[in-house]
């Protein structure tokens, strides 16, 4: 079956984490989020907000966008 | 203030949505949400989901990344 939206966006987030080099739990603390929580997005098991998504992408020092970038 | 990012995404939608020549219950009925749902987005009075993003550029005939061009 094709991947969904969610999984797409956490493959997405775990590419971009690892080339910065950070942990789960660097990024989460980053984030101000829950590492557990980090762990389910890259998993593709939460319908994450947009309101996340920012913070991730500052986390991670990039546009919002570059998140969405399938 | 700043715009947050639910106004800039709302915003964004709207400017589309008007672009496309779609009434908000129009779009609304493309997606399979509420026309109230889109208003609230449009507003940006909402903290809009990954899954939602996608019906929503889906039923505006672009990619989930073109939504975030903020």
């Amino acid at each position: 079956m094709a991947e969904d939206i969610k999984q797409k966006l956490g493959k997405r987030i775990k590419e971009l984490r690892v080339k910065e080099e950070y942990s789960q739990e660097k990024l989460a603390s980053r984030c101000g989020l829950h590492r557990t929580y980090i762990s389910d997005i890259e998993r593709g098991e939460r319908n994450v907000s947009v309101e996340n998504i920012e913070k991730i992408a500052k986390a991670l020092k990039i546009e919002p966008r570059e998140l969405m970038w399938f």
